[in-house]
This record gives C-alpha cells, structure tokens and sequence, in this order.
C-alpha cells in the first residue's frame, strides 16, 4: 500500500465511520428526529455498523484502521512504526470531515435548536463526555474498553490463516474477509452494550478529538463547551490500550 | 443477464423489499398490530431485513439493485447506461406491487383506521416526510445518505476479488456471495440507526415514489394527503447521490 | 438421507425451534421474567435465532425445513411429495416436544400464574392469535408471510450454485453453508418486524398446531381457551403460500 | 494444543467473556451508566457478543470453550477427559479475572453506589438469581437452557466438515470458521432471549462461580450478600445440561 492510498484510505473511511458514529449520536439526541429518544441499544449498533461501513470501504486502500489504538497496537505487533505518522493523520482528517458531514446531515436538527429554552446540550454528539468525572477512573475504563477491542481485533488477523474462510493467498490488510469486517462490527456493538457506561466508549483518539475540534470550530447555535478539560482522556487511554494490547498480543499468541 | 430476467428480478426483488419495508412501518404505526410502537430500531432492522430479503431473491436474476440510485451508481462506474431503463422500470413496477401487498397483509388494520376519531395517519407507512419541512436540508441530507449507501456497496463489489470468501470464477453481480447481501443489509440498518433521523432515508427514488403512488391510488380509509409537495426531494436526492458515489469511486478506488 | 434420519432431525430440530419460540414469548409474556414486557423487537429476534438454533442442529440429518409450508414448496420445486409424510410428521411430533420443554423452563412462572387475579393468559406463549379476527384478512396475512419465507429460502437454495460460499461438491439440503441459515435466521426476523404485527406470524403449521395441542393437554393454571375456532387459518394459510411460493419460483427462476 | 496453550487460551478469553457478560449487567444495572435502564434486549446481546470476544480471540489457542459444560458436552462426545481439568482451571481463573476488570471498569459506579439510600444491590452484576427461588425448577431451566447451548454447539463441529465454507484441511477446534463463532454468538443472544426468564442463564457454571468468588472478595460499597446458597445450582445445572447435551449427540449424530 502506498502512503497515498493509506492516506486515502484512512480519510475517507474515518469520515464514513465519524458520520454514521456522530449522526446516530444526533439521531438520537436531537428534538425533531425520528429516532429521538431511541435509547442505548441504538447508539451501540449505530456506532456498530458505522465501523462496517467504514471499514469496509477503506479496507482496499488502508486495511481499514480508523483508529490511532488500531494502528500502534498494529505496529506493537509489526514494529512497522513508519507508517504510523500517515495513518493517523488521515485518521484526523477523516474524523474532523465525517463530524462535518453529520452536521451538514442534521442541519436543520442542529438549526432548530436555536430555541435557546429548548436547547439540548450539543457536544455528546461529537464528542464523549464521563457520567462521573474522575480521571483517574475515566483513563481505567479507556485502558480496558480499547484492550478489549484491539486484542480480538490482532486474534482476528492472527486467526485469518486458520480457519475465517479466506481463500489462501490473499491478503486484505488486518480484515482477511467480508465476515472478519462483519464480526468487528459486532464487537464494536458489544463494547458499546457492556464497556460504554462510564464514559462513552471512545476507544479510539481520532474518534473523539477530531469531532470535538469541529464542534469547537463549526457555527452550532446554542452548542455549549468543547469541555477542553477532559479531552486528554479519550486520547490517552485508547492509546495507552492499544499499546498494551499490542504487548499482550506479542507475549502470548 | 437478458432485459427480461432483470425486469423481473427487479420487480420481484423491489417487491419483496416495499412489502417488508412498508410492513414494518405498518407494523409499528397501526393500531391493533402487535408491534406498534415497537420503536425506531425495529423500523432500521426491518428495512435492513427487506433488503436482505429482496436482494437476495433477484440476485440470480437481476444483481439485485432495488434502487435507482444503485443502478445510476453502477452505471457511471461500468458505463453500461443503456440498462438503466429496463432496471428502473421494474424498481418501480416492483415498488408499486410491494405497497399494494403491504396494504393486503394490514387490510384489517388498515379498515379499523376507518374511524376518524382514532385515525393515523397514513403515508409514513407508505412514503417518507421531513421531520423539519426545509428543501435545501432534506434534499442535503437525502445525498449525503446515498452516497453513504451507495459508495460501499461500490466498494463491496470491488472488495469480492480480495477476500470475501467468494468462491473464484463465480458471478454474482455486485454480491459476491451471501457475505456481501448480509454486510449491505446491516448497512441499511445502520443508516436507518444513523442518518434517519431528519428525513426517514428514502435513499431510493423507487421506494419511495412508488409507494406514494400507491398510497394515492389505494382506497384507504382516512388515508389523508400523499404530500405530492414533498415528492421530488426523494427522488432528486437519492439520484444526485447515487451519481455522486459513483463519482467519487472513480475517482479514488 | 434416510426417512429415519429425516424423522430425528426435523423432531429434534422443531423442538428446538418450539423450545425457543415458545420460551420468548413466554419471557416476554409472565410475570416474574426478567425479560417481562421486553417488546416485540425481543419476540422477534429471538424467533430468528430459535431458527439458527433448530435449523443448524437437524440440517445434517434432514436439511432442516421445520416447516410444513417449506417441506410442501421444496416438493413443488423438486417433486419429491413422498418425503413430505414423513417431514410433517417429524414436524409435528417435534414442536409438540419444544412446547412441552418450554413449558417446563418456565414451570415455576405458570405455577405463579395461577393467582387468578393477577393471571395472563397462556394461549399466547403456544400459538398465534389475531388483533384484529378476521379469517379472509388473517388467511390472507398469513399466506403472503409465508410466501416471503419460502420464496427467499428456495431463491437461496438455488443460489448455493452462485456464490454462497460453499465449498463446490458438498451437499447440505437447502442450506449450503452456515451463512445460508444465519440469512434465514435474519429473514424470520425481518418477517416477524415487518408482518408479523397483524396475526402473530405463525407462517408455519406445525409452530402453531403442535403448540395448541401442547397447550390443550398441559396442565397449566388458568390456561384460558385453546381457541380451536382460529386454529384452522394458521395451518392453511402457510400450506396455500408455501405451495404458492414454489408455484412462482418454478416459473419465474 | 499444549496444556499451557489450552489454559492460557481459556483464562484469556473467559475473562473477555465475562469482562463484557458482568459489564453489560454493570451498564443496565449501575445509576450514572450510559446504559442504564436499557433493558433485556441489551443484556441479551451483550452477552452475545461477550462471547464473539471472548471465543474468537481463545480460538487459535485453546478452541475457545470458555465454560466447562462445553468442554464436559465435547469429552463425552470425544472421550478426552484428560483435557478437563486444564480446561475448567483456566475458565474458572479467567471468570475470577474478567469480573475483577468488570469492576474496574465501572469503578466509578460501584464508589457512587456507597450511598446507601440509593444503592443498587450489585450481585446481579456478578452471578445470576433466579426471579422465583425453587430448586426443582431452578436447576430444571438451567439443565435445558444448557443442552440447547451444547448440543447446537457440538452438531456445528460436525457441520464443519459438510460445508460451513471452512476451507479443507484446516483445524479450529470447536470453531469451523468465522461463521461459527458468529453462529454461536446469536445462539448465546438466542438462549438469553427464549431461556433467560427465570434464571438469568448461567449456563455455564464458570461464568457463575467465578464471578460470584470476586463479589465475595472485592471491596465493593453496600454490595449485599453473595448468596451462596444459591451458588450450586448454576454450577449443577449446565453440568449435567453438558453431560446431556453429549449423550444426546453421540446417539443421535
């Protein structure tokens, strides 16, 4: 893969991951949406297919990270750290493009929320906030919930050569087929179902800091704080997991 | 695949799709139906299934488009326009059978609406409308969902070659294998999760004008307006899309 | 396969599919579950996979049908009709069995239930009835439900050829692979959502008969009638669609 | 697979399991959790997925049992009791471990819980109870619910060799392929909607236990009693379910 497509690769898949990601969050969130209100099960599967439909797109060009924990506890495992620097920039990218794309999509939603009475708070949609506020905690629940995608994430890989059904010599980057893709999907609905409570599953850097940079810069009436504050956390945490994924995966498989 | 095979596979196929589509809106928006109000997710999980159903039906036939804006995507990466007649017009025939069978199967909860007093609405069964009434959004949002529709199905069918587990000389249109239907199915789902919410994803011109044809044309009871006011957004939309991926494909893939 | 392997796989499989079947809607329904009032989204999806469950089990024995409709729309296709006796009665035999075993999962909840001020009635959990009681509309309902199972089902079977991914050369009735029983699997969801809201979607004689017996026999306390006025329409309308449903396959595929 | 193979495989991915299975009861349960409230259909799904975790990353390893009534249900079929006791001290320190992290998780939530006057009792999160205490009953559930987990489960092993799209000549224990670690993640979703009524399916005496020692020994604010009279049914039951479930099979099959 050259840097070019993994750049395209990963700016586009992020910006379809981003915009079905934030979109089910504004889905949800927002007065005058259809699936206002629509409860938790909604946010776990929208963020859920959000990956496959990402993923899946981006595979052909990048392999279909889309997450800056995917792509260290990728080069953990394969020391190829050069790479990195273009994967996650494209991931930056796509992520800022795919928050815009979802309020472009939500226009009018976010627009009828001028009613300042009425006004509902704005950045969950973007960005994750914690129920209970303490770092130290937050950071925890980041470790373990980004450890819990990218360790089956690397089994996934190291498992394409026995038995996912892949026809043999071909090589799909870290998805070696349609059901690899499909069955990460699933445990992306899974972290959000069992590990999303505390704080909102980030899990992912590009994910949580390139939509709040849009929320800070786009024109959102009645928008509220980018909360600046606890922004580290989900850029921390699932990069502290991914590395120790990473680690976990090389001494034992 | 001759003209006729693709008409028919068309039509049965959109059939298939409109009856499950416009059950499940039936199903939770009627009265006296065990599901209703059953909420949000299970209208996105039942369109997903229609298409699984009806995709997979018309496959052998036809490739299983059910949806122009598909066909026109298809087209201006293949170049092979001059199908797209015979395929919209069995999408449409297809659309219009499947929300005459859709009636036929709620017959009863559709005359229990004959009294006014209690009686729903009738065209969200049928055909989609804006939570916010507002031409450039809808029409924006309409897009921005096509082609978050159409370009992975693009890249889906480009993927089969690099490992969805398709067995090797085997043609199967733009679904490779049972993988592929399942992974388009779970992605209507998710755009249902994730963009629905301003619109209702009409996505498709033909599920969308079809159905409305029908609800205009059916002798329901209290069926109040088809809002023909409305009626281009989910046409022109979804074509722009559809057009539009195909354009980025090209360009990037 | 022997009439003596079909026997024992569609028995077995169809009291799995009871078991399952029966068992949601009894954890929907009792007090005293901790899935009480858990919606129709529940009732559905765990009536697909009460199909993967049954489906998966007998399909090396018989092909897994479970069903009467899909026995009697295999035998149009194939005109294989000596084999249908000895399905059928496997059938029936086994969603008898998955009733009783139901039943004996949720002993403690029927016995709860014999406080008669607060009991629900039973009938439910066994077999289908309508919201609406109307035999031609319920009749029709039922017929075009059962069409979009076994329509579908014997368009998979016929696609095995193209592209499921089945490993060429094998032969595993109408499922080629595992990926056709898990399509299944969604397409009994997807029905249920979509047309399921009317009548309760029996689309299968042996689902609703064997259960009705079952529950006509079981000495449960305040079972409440066995409605044997309403037991005739949900046997012949899937026999009328399944044999319809191969009807249309045999002339349009 | 080398005993150290086989229980460092089953530590691993039994604490996967139930650092999902304990967190997704943490997220509904626990006031301050994204989820909560999210009712039976999240719990069931979480669980679910728990186990697409959990098995899919122990697979190249151990085969992926992660519950002793599996691993009971394939030496009655094989007759390889030696394997059991690496295989059951894995799961049981695996079990003890995911439920550890389950805590940390939703450290937070557990703390905010100290206040009394609010508290939410916490076993729940860990072990199951039943909704209606009787033994007979009790034990009776779990015995079904187990052999309609183990024998789908066995019968999906032999299906491997009759076309699950396992490439030939591959080995991957319990698990064909992909599909079937899917296949087993929606019977598990399958068996908590149908079967978990009563007692909250242990189905796997692991799960239960394991857990059930961490509550007991961590230092939880008002955690409430650990109820260990309780404690052998869920043990007992999926024991014998999986002693069943293997005789059953080696009859039948």
């Amino acid at each position: 893969m050259s840097n070019g497509d993994i750049f395209l690769g990963e700016t586009i898949g992020t910006a379809i991951l981003i915009l079905f990601g934030a979109g089910v969050c504004a889905a949800v969130t927002l007065r005058f949406s259809k699936a206002r209100a629509a409860g938790w099960v909604v946010i776990a599967f929208g963020w859920g297919f959000a990956v496959l439909a990402g993923a899946y797109t981006a595979a052909p060009l990048s392999g279909g990270h889309l997450n800056p924990a995917v792509t260290v506890g990728v080069a953990v495992d394969t020391g190829a750290w050069d790479k990195v620097p273009v994967y996650v920039s494209g991931q930056m990218v796509g992520a800022f493009v795919g928050a815009v794309l979802a309020w472009l999509t939500y226009y009018a939603q976010f627009a009828a929320n001028a009613d300042a009475q009425h006004a509902t708070p704005t950045l969950g949609i973007f960005s994750t906030a914690p129920e209970i506020r303490n770092p130290v905690a937050n950071l925890t629940t980041e470790v373990i919930a980004t450890v819990a995608l990218v360790l089956p994430i690397l089994a996934f890989g190291r498992n394409n050569g026995i038995g996912i059904g892949q026809i043999p010599g071909l090589d799909a980057g870290i998805y070696g087929s349609g059901i690899s893709v499909l069955l990460v999907s699933f445990l992306v609905v899974g972290i959000g179902l069992s590990l999303g409570g505390p704080t909102g599953y980030a899990i992912n850097p590009a994910r949580d800091l390139g939509p709040r940079i849009a929320h800070a810069v786009l024109p959102i009436p009645n928008k509220g704080t980018s909360d600046w504050g606890y922004a580290w956390i989900p850029v921390a945490g699932p990069l502290i997991g991914g590395v120790l994924a990473g680690v976990v995966f090389n001494l034992v498989f």
